[in-house]
């Protein structure tokens, strides 16, 4: 008789209610020393997570898909020069911006992702054309341009990235450097990079479809050339439906050679763990113990969101399924 | 008394019998016709093979690094014009050499990889080059080569890489591509190209260390700054101590989407599968439900070698921790 009820239950509820749809999104973690962070500041993240969570969200709400909904949430903070990714790209060694983004959709596993760019407005746009419109999955430097010219996307000349705070942050460390030239010092860790603003966001949709998307514009002061984890399907960004959506921000070395985004997949599918298990021992012990600083987001089918770092700090937010909107910045 | 004399019996064997070694290659999957297969060519690749082989064995043999192994057999098949990565590798729709590739150490899951570079002799020496004398794990392009060059890699014109059998190659795949001018025509898959002759090496040295590596030029006929699953580290090469090496080649975007080498090593880990296993359903399910065409090497700390494939070919070769050299092609 029980087994009847809950079966009659489980029927009820899957008929009568409409599936969840939740959303969650980051914009970077690492260390933020909470004096130097002003109010001005801390309004101004908080307004550009809220405005890109309910421009993600109301897609979802309006029966749009996941796939949609990470685009525009992501595309916001991408025009947000707040963040790094976009416009307020943080400057490579070279006084230069080169941002990479990927999209992946849990579908079908389907993926998009281009490395390198400098004069494509919104790098997760082209990820998703690469996807869409390509047989291929990842597409860099020139290539991707050429790429995303040639499939309409709004081109800007590379000035555009250009935002005063970001080439003073360049600045200081192209002196900071100076300073402390010596043998083998581009081989020691960067102390000054040590707040990794990318950006992402994953999203579930009414039909129980999964997408997650990643876009940054790198560690400040990184080498030409150098592409991170965040245009890395299986690093930066992973999606499948039957497990969870997931997007990464920190140290990007760390995420590549952990496959953190695809592990916490795995974990999930062969070891039976939860998302937020699988999440927390990846972060706060494989990466942790391993020197990677960073945190990742991730949501599963059932709607269970997770926010997960290893720093004092992480930029984001989430509407789940209740539809409560959370926003936060610090621990 | 049985736990005790099996307690007895492997000490000694741990004491008195040197640790295995062994090695594994590849040299691309996929459809090879028999017919148009020439003897010449059959006895130069089991050639080719069986040099590389042994160049990466001696170096274990002798007590050093799979790290070295692994560079030295990657190299002779660079080198060789007969396959599909450094000399002799495929050309671009553009009629250019791209070439891609990655190294990763199993001990403390090291990485270094490189994206279409054109100038260096040995893509597998940037490779590992990024990964020891950089922080970070993959640098693309004029990025890369500058990389290179600064580290005193040898360097070469991109006339270096042309030859006549490839150009050949692109000249009637252009053709071929100007007469299915159709819509759409650059979104269906490549039928031109139906063999990945990517080269690859996994090796187990006496230390019981894991290392992998894998080079190509591509797929004929890609497009200007695509790049596949050979330099991504969690696609095309994955390499831990713990579960396994892995050196992927096939259709690279469905190794991206599907994190293959990753994929098989979390088997290992949280499933707790044979790595015979792992590959087993990676290969010839995972992938050949999803349409994605080719085959895997790989290594475990025991020394058990795997070479899976889902093609009618795949060019491979090992020796065992029984010392003996065994190279083939078709099934």
């Amino acid at each position: 008789m029980k087994t009847i009820a809950a079966a009659l239950l489980f029927f009820t509820a899957m008929t009568t209610q409409a599936k969840p749809v939740a959303i969650v999104i980051h914009a970077g973690a690492g260390r933020i020393d909470r004096d130097s962070f002003t109010p001005e500041h801390e309004r101004l993240y908080h307004a550009t997570l809220e405005q890109s969570l309910r421009a993600g969200h109301a897609i979802l709400k309006g029966g749009g898909s996941a796939l949609d909904a990470v685009e525009a949430a992501t595309v916001i903070m991408e025009d947000a020069p707040v963040f790094n990714a976009g416009k307020g790209a943080v400057f490579t060694a070279e006084g230069k911006n080169e941002l990479d983004a990927s999209i992946m959709d849990g579908r079908a596993l389907q993926a998009g992702a281009v490395g390198g760019v400098t004069t494509v407005k919104n790098p997760i746009r082209a990820a998703r054309a690469v996807m869409e419109k390509s047989p291929h999955v990842l597409f860099t430097n020139r290539g991707a341009e050429k790429f995303a010219a040639d499939n309409g996307l709004e081109m800007v000349d590379p000035k555009y990235f250009f935002t005063e705070r970001r080439w003073k942050q360049i600045q200081t460390w192209l002196k900071q450097q100076e300073a402390k030239a010596k043998p083998r010092a581009a081989a020691e860790p960067d102390r000054h990079a040590d707040y990794f603003s990318t950006v992402g966001c994953v999203a579930l949709d009414a039909k129980g479809n999964i997408a997650a998307s990643t876009s940054t514009g790198g560690m400040t002061g990184k080498r030409f050339g150098r592409i991170g984890d965040s245009p890395i399907i299986g690093a930066g960004t992973y999606a499948d439906n039957r497990t969870a959506g997931i997007s990464c921000t920190g140290h990007g070395e760390y995420f590549i050679r952990h496959a953190v985004a695809h592990d916490i997949s795995a974990r999930i599918a062969y070891k039976k763990e939860s998302l937020a298990k699988a999440a927390r021992d990846v972060v706060q012990t494989v990466l942790k113990q391993a020197g990677g600083s960073g945190g990742i987001i991730g949501l599963d089918a059932q709607g269970n969101v997770v926010m997960e770092f290893n720093t004092n700090a992480m930029t984001r937010g989430s509407i789940g399924p209740d539809g409560i909107l959370k926003t936060a910045i610090f621990k």
